[in-house]
């Protein structure tokens, strides 16, 4: 199991409640809420008091264990029933990240094979969430390690967004690619972009690398192009939060005009994520469900008020980058190059394979 | 003359003082601050009170005109001393934008002609001043006639940072564009682009078409992929702060993203300023000086702090779209079309035997 150098954790299950690292009010305050109700489960993640692909989908199973705890259904047909709508709500609070969709059609899955009794249906669902929490700990750490080969023993980073042990639970993704070359002692300088309009790369990446100690640069979203063409960078590392059978990948807003800028300065563009964010029933990319979000996130900042009363704004969350941007997609059973169409079913063949065998 | 259709003015001369619209304070408030000295300009263009090329040079040329009036000198010779100092020191206030360099190296040229007297020196430098900001304001909206050709009759047109009224005293260059085509009758809808870290867009931009009545739609920078990818746009246009003999373009960082966007989506970008933003005594825009600012400028907005303390960051305030990225330069006197290095020299001998005839 992981063991994380920094005090902090985005979320831990307590039996009974799941206590979250409220990532709104980070880095000005730490400050965790505790939960024992799914409907306020599914709304902190409305919210984003967690966020990231592989952290939703975490929180979300533990939010179908509370459900679980909250029915006072005494007949399994009664429980099912009961899951069933609190899975619902929680597939509706934020649409684009799979693994969401992924973590509760694996509890649900998991409960529909199991004896018609409401005690063994409750158990079940309590140790497939921490299942899934186990692994993604896991998971992580592996990305890590199938990275190492990519990355050099000195390495200027681009990072977008943030994918560190906030965004998945524990070590992270494309943090943890960088991480894991930190820790086998390479020396990294990681470009973190602010990610408006929340802000992550500001408010919670460089927070993360501070702790961590690995050298880092804040800069506007704009400023990748300048900067790629001003100062040497070796690579850029992205998360994702659904990926299509084809490679093209959805991710936080800002990652395919950064995707654009690597391909014109000839740098390498690499997706970090778990097998558990590729979601091949989708061809392409053209039908990821694009969250749009309030249209505050653009126009205020706390009580800062950054444009006219009334100002129209479009406010996408995510946009997708073309697989032909990417150069390669790491997750934790190896790394899957171009063709996708190939080399992704393979992966998550794979990890299936190396999830039976344990 | 230009009548602008709105009430407020970005700087106004009044014979004995500079006025300035204090456009940190934008949108929520309008507040304008007299200037009677030329080190009070000089700071005022630093702290960005007045921004916009063709506005910091008008700017700087009342600046010293405040220096004539403040000199004691009463030889021509101490006077032109006097002079050469102070626009020293307005030279430097910022260092990107060639605008301001142009204006006050017309200024000097103008005063080293002139019989030696103080009175004419100071009464020349005066007219000289008044000249500039007359023509400045004719050559914008002949940017906007100019460009006319190239709108189509219902058209989306993606802007970065401000350009407008408030960039150049009057009417605006690519925001001048956009206000020509919607003079003509044409159905325009404009997609803003915040720009980060100053937020023009956001506070600037918004605030001009609101009162224009020219529909828009505001977007952090990292959509404009999502928004290309997703919607039609049929072109984008932008101001400039300096361009090269061979066409590259400095302009406010993350101009050069949204080039290599439009680039991917075939949309044609556009380049908008009045031949004064032509520098071709370079070749190129490697050796464009490119402003560092102040790192607050990222990590804070107003009370609210969005990093760690600490958190180191980078801040260039301009970045340099390569030529190749443009379809054409838009200039007062017509439209320059790659390649540049032989159509820029026509336009500017073009606008000086223009500018000799009236």
């Amino acid at each position: 199991m992981t063991t994380e150098a920094t005090a902090y954790y985005a979320l831990r299950w307590h039996g009974d409640r799941l206590e979250l690292l409220d990532q709104r009010a980070l880095p000005a305050a730490i400050r965790y809420c505790s939960y024992t109700g799914y409907r306020a489960v599914a709304e902190a993640i409305q919210q984003m008091v967690v966020r990231g692909a592989p952290a939703i989908g975490v929180a979300a199973a533990y939010g179908l264990v509370l459900a679980a705890s909250e029915s006072k259904a005494t007949t399994a047909t009664a429980l099912r029933t009961d899951l069933a709508a609190a899975a619902a709500i929680l597939r509706n609070s934020r649409p684009t990240a799979v693994n969401l969709f992924w973590a509760l059609d694996r509890l649900e899955r998991q409960i529909a094979t199991i004896p018609d009794d409401v005690v063994t249906i409750r158990a079940a669902v309590a140790a497939e969430a921490n299942a899934i929490e186990q692994e993604n700990a896991r998971t992580c750490e592996q990305i890590g390690q199938q990275a190492l080969p990519l990355i050099p023993d000195r390495a200027t980073i681009f990072h977008h967004c943030n994918t560190g042990a906030l965004a998945t639970g524990h070590y992270g993704t494309a943090l943890g690619v960088i991480r894991a070359a930190h820790e086998a002692g390479k020396q990294i300088h990681v470009f973190v972009d602010e990610t408006r309009p929340r802000l992550q790369g500001a408010r919670l990446t460089t927070w993360e690398l501070q702790q961590l100690g690995i050298p880092h640069t804040l800069v506007v979203d704009g400023a990748s192009g300048q900067i790629m063409r001003t100062q040497r960078v070796d690579l850029c590392v992205v998360g994702c939060d659904r990926v299509a059978a084809n490679g093209d990948t959805a991710n936080k807003i800002g990652t395919y005009n950064l995707a654009l800028v690597a391909q014109a300065h000839g740098v390498p563009f690499y997706v970090a994520g778990p097998c558990s964010t590729l979601d091949l029933t989708l061809p392409t990319g053209e039908t990821i469900p694009i969250e749009e979000r309030d249209a505050s996130e653009v126009t205020q900042i706390g009580s800062e008020v950054l444009a006219p009363p009334g100002t129209p704004v479009a406010n996408p969350a995510f946009d997708v980058t073309p697989a032909h941007l990417i150069t390669a997609i790491i997750t934790e059973v190896g790394i899957a190059y171009p063709p996708f169409a190939e080399s992704l079913p393979a992966r998550v063949k794979q990890a299936r394979q190396s999830r039976a065998a344990r």
